[in-house]
């Protein structure tokens, strides 16, 4: 009966939330975390951070969460800060009828990409209500660009988190918010266990981090094969999506309610008052389950608890006989195989509870076979064991260090968990990638690395620019313009100065495709090839060229230009970005490509070296520098190089 | 009798310092973050980071600090970590025979530079025995430029720090090391202290972030002028310097052992041990000095105690009897006074100390005045004015909020700290500058901003390109080479193309002068004007090119040039960077001062716009970029831009 009640509402939960994300927002399935990374990076996908996938990120999030499944809702709530930055950062949306006037500000691409910056550590700062560790996420592993002025404002975006949560767990003291008051502002407290360790301790905690590191990227290699997989089914339309998400709740039920009875009833530590073992309630620690009076059930005290309360048993000190052996090796198998292949499925899923939950048990599986040869108490082993995993899967060092201390108050394990990190760190990083950049390359996002590829030295400049260049005169005919816009789908146009306006061809600069889209819709057009650029002036607002909201700006379609306005002409020069960043032909790929990266730019125009040839070789962009098309042109390049 | 042995002790030190300091190595004097900043920055100045400043920094910061002086040990210490750094960095000392054959991979800028980022790191880590502040604090401050590699380096460096530390500090335990194993990882712990606060602190506490900036950025605006008049003085010989530093000597012993005259003894409280107050030694809380048994000094408590010690007592919680309102009134005054007239002076003195204790009594004072209107302890309140002095004379926000993190465990005062640190940042920031940017302006060092000034958006490059521009032919005559590097001090010369060996003039790219000089110091130069290359390739080798230790490479003196040699040619093509990063001459100032910044250029060419004319205008540097360069030729940009 048990079974059947909890095992239908996880369902009816799972299903929910899997109706939510097939069909009303696809991108807000997973963690969110990659696609936050990828915006931040230059990857201007619509419906990362569109307004449905803010609401579907929330509700799906609670449901997924509310349904057992092994996610957490860490990934998801950095995705909801990045979005609602979004939101702010385009002045609102105009179609739910929310905007503010001030928000106009916001309308350029930085201002707009340091905003979802301090939304994602907005984000941090409130899943793990680690407002310093927030700033650090953002800075390691979400942005790509970073500025002075960055750090302080993420800095006072997660303050002002931290003080507001403050206030809110202040307010639900009480307990008249539910679970959200208890805790407090510190989620996974170990400040009290005992903190002595010896030097010969540090060989335990290196062999830990040594196999958490090969435990991590093993996971990380699964999750990829998983969401391969999973992506053939899901390709085959929402219903197989739901039916999907509803296959794996069943088995995370049946997991999480049948497994416990494998284990069997402890009597309860004579220490402990009545009240606190065996308990019933839906937080807590030592489950009655099925068990008689005043005995508990270890592993039902792991599965049939919140996440946040299993981690905290499992991070409990003082206590290292209340689990078993065997029982900590079931819940670690069970947990680490739930965590791969619930991760994919379209529910909005986060991947650090699962990967705390693995590596925690882990490290407590350690700790007890350790026993007595330590001095290192069976919790603080499960904080390193967690760390290791984490360092293992996402491969962050300072942020993962700093949320962890502030997840646990135990600021003497610092050197002991940092030290756990770059082990963990380094030895997966000998295997694969961090699970977020696996991701990213999965969804086949062109991001674009920090640092230039070693091969690339071996190529110029002019070796990988692609495609027919399509330039423009000073002052063009609108037909030609029209022609292009429809002809291509480029962002950037080279407009050259001809005679009799210059003495010889020249650069002149670059305009961009929205840019002239709203030049065309003014249509201040001249019959005769003049320069009317001061006529322009007065027509246009700077205003009027501010960057808008996403996939709101003015459309090719949109535009009305008739047959005989073909034939005009419009001066460009007002809208041409004069200044544009150019090299030479001849220039090494690889410092190509740090200009590129350093300066986030989208059009590198690439130049002739010899005089007397038409001013521009061509434009570079993001996608001439990914290594799938450099390889693609140059499939022995690499060898070159060795 | 206590007086004068008291007050020449201390100056035999200082002056001991003293003597270090301004007849060894002059650059070893103040807190040295400057220094280190401006080397990060790019500024390559020999004497900052040489072994004999290392070396006085060691002993010139044990000396100042144990002479009584109002400084710390802090900075002093983040400049001796960059010093070790740098020693590797060039593989060692061959003055001091201090040399290891596999520190060569570390001869090229980027490494190098990075490795003394990780020494600088290292040294906040190891000097507040903060991990993790010290990552931050060369992420925030120091480093000018930041690549993800660099961070988990500087986390790798402070883990090991931390780890080492704590081995000491086990190993310490049983008092065998005098005061450095007393108060373990953590220097100021309160997080015995009661946390509660409400929403009304939170007035409290922004009204003690705001006195607490416009303090600080007076502290930076005085410390400004008092160096200024001390630079006339020190100007004067080495003689002058140590003169001054006894002066201020004299002063500081006077005011630590005079004031506490002034204050009455006040009776130990009753819940209190016999052995703990008062007190007798050199360290601990409630100072007997000339008190009755059972009595106790409470200015002495202060005064006469080592700093860290001054410290803990302002933070302890619990106590908010134990200081008179008048005791921290002139400590205060008498600790802001004595902290600007001593950083200057020729001995190594870090400025955290000073401004940690002038915040700290600051902070107690408020909350003496509040009493009983505030829910916080005044411990905490010491805590909260120290934070706010720190924001509003270094204006960090991240780092300084993880150092007292680190400093003093209590992770709930972690959303006050933060709130404090903006408030006093803001406030201070609306006055003048930080503190280290106010000292390398003062300096007169080259120190390139991250962003460009408004008014570069109304120059083009061409504008500020200065000086004769010397260039090279691809093959040139020795003697012209000679003549070039007599004549002028230029590090960088473009090399050009002509015919017969290109059709028309063009720009083959950039030879650097430590280059040139290697070159002619092999002698292969040809009769005839001939490209020689492959000759010159086989008789040097790569690393014969790396970057020599600071003042190690060739010398244009040691070069013996035979009169005959002169008319021979050399072939520069070997050595020439064929992909030097270019801007058209037509290219917004603001624009290519991004570039160079971002890039981390030293030499940036500009090239001409139309064809026909010759292939180079001329070359940027970093002084070109400089504010009062370019308002030196065009005083009026700024108003045109306004």
């Amino acid at each position: 009966m048990g079974f059947v009640a909890n095992t239908s509402i996880n369902l009816g939960l799972a299903i929910l939330a899997a109706i939510l994300c097939a069909y009303i927002a696809p991108a807000a399935a997973g963690s969110g975390i990659p696609e936050v990374k990828a915006y931040l990076n230059g990857i201007d996908a619509h419906s990362i951070l569109a307004p449905s996938t803010l609401f579907v990120k929330i509700f799906g999030s609670i449901f997924g969460v509310a349904a057992g499944f092994v996610v957490g809702k860490e990934g998801p709530m950095v995705h909801t800060g990045a979005c609602i930055a979004n939101l702010l950062g385009q002045g609102g949306s105009k179609k739910y009828h929310l905007t503010w006037r001030w928000l106009r500000y916001f309308k350029n691409d930085r201002d707009r990409r340091d905003l979802i910056t301090c939304g994602a550590a907005a984000g941090v700062a409130g899943a793990f209500r680690a407002p310093v560790g927030g700033v650090l996420f953002a800075l390691e592993e979400a942005a790509s660009w970073w500025r002075s002025a960055l750090l302080w404002r993420t800095f006072f975006t997660t303050a002002v988190v931290a003080v507001v949560l403050r206030g809110f767990i202040e307010f639900c003291r009480s307990g008249r918010c539910g679970l959200f008051g208890q805790g407090g502002l510190i989620m996974f407290d170990v400040n009290s266990a005992k903190n002595s360790y010896s030097s010969a301790d540090l060989l335990a905690v290196i062999f830990l981090g040594v196999i958490g590191g090969i435990f991590g990227s093993f996971y990380n290699y699964l999750v990829d094969k998983v969401l391969r997989t999973y992506s053939i089914i899901n390709e085959r339309g929402p219903i197989f999506k739901v039916l999907l998400v509803a296959a794996v709740s069943l088995l995370t039920s049946c997991c999480s309610y049948g497994l416990p009875w494998l284990s069997h009833c402890i009597p309860c530590p004579s220490y402990l008052e009545a009240d606190r073992c065996p308990t019933v309630g839906r937080s807590g620690n030592y489950k009655n389950f099925q068990c008689p009076a005043g005995h508990y059930n270890d592993l039902a005290s792991l599965f049939l608890n919140t996440n946040d309360d299993a981690i905290r048993n499992l991070f409990s000190s003082g206590t290292s006989k209340e689990f078993h052996l065997s029982t900590l090796l079931v819940f670690f198998v069970a947990i680490y195989c739930l965590g791969i292949i619930t991760y994919g499925i379209a529910v909005p899923s986060g991947l650090f509870i699962p990967v705390i939950l693995a590596g925690a048990s882990y490290g407590r599986l350690v700790g007890n076979l350790l026993g007595a040869l330590s001095d290192l108490d069976t919790g603080l082993f499960a904080l390193l064991g967690a760390a290791s995993f984490l360092g293992g899967t996402m491969r962050m060092t300072v942020s993962l260090c700093v949320i962890l201390l502030e997840l646990t108050n135990n600021l003497l394990m610092l050197p002991l968990v940092m030290l756990v990190l770059l082990i963990s760190k380094t030895v997966a990083d000998s295997f694969n990638q961090g699970v977020y950049d696996q991701i990213v390359k999965l969804k086949g996002l062109p991001y674009l690395e920090a640092h230039a590829e070693p091969y690339m030295k071996n190529l110029v400049a002019s070796d990988v620019v692609s495609g027919p260049l399509i330039t423009f005169s000073g002052v063009e005919k609108v037909g030609n313009i029209m022609h292009a816009l429809h002809l291509t789908r480029h962002n950037g146009f080279p407009v050259i100065d001809e005679p009799p306006l210059t003495p010889a061809p020249e650069l002149c600069g670059l305009v961009l495709r929205s840019h002239l889209l709203v030049l065309l819709k003014g249509k201040k057009f001249t019959k005769q090839k003049t320069m009317a650029g001061s006529d322009i002036m007065r027509r246009f607002k700077a205003h009027d060229f501010a960057k808008a909201g996403s996939g709101k700006g003015v459309k090719l379609e949109d535009l009305d230009i008739k047959e005989e306005e073909m034939e005009m002409f419009v001066d460009l020069h007002p809208i041409t970005n004069t200044s544009p960043y150019t090299v030479v032909e001849t220039m090494s790929l690889a410092k190509a490509a740090v200009l590129f990266r350093q300066l986030a730019l989208r059009h590198l125009c690439v130049v002739p070296k010899t005089p007397g040839r038409p001013p521009i070789v061509g434009i570079l962009t993001r996608h001439d520098f990914m290594p799938e098309h450099v390889l693609g042109l140059y499939p022995h390049v690499v060898n070159r190089h060795k």
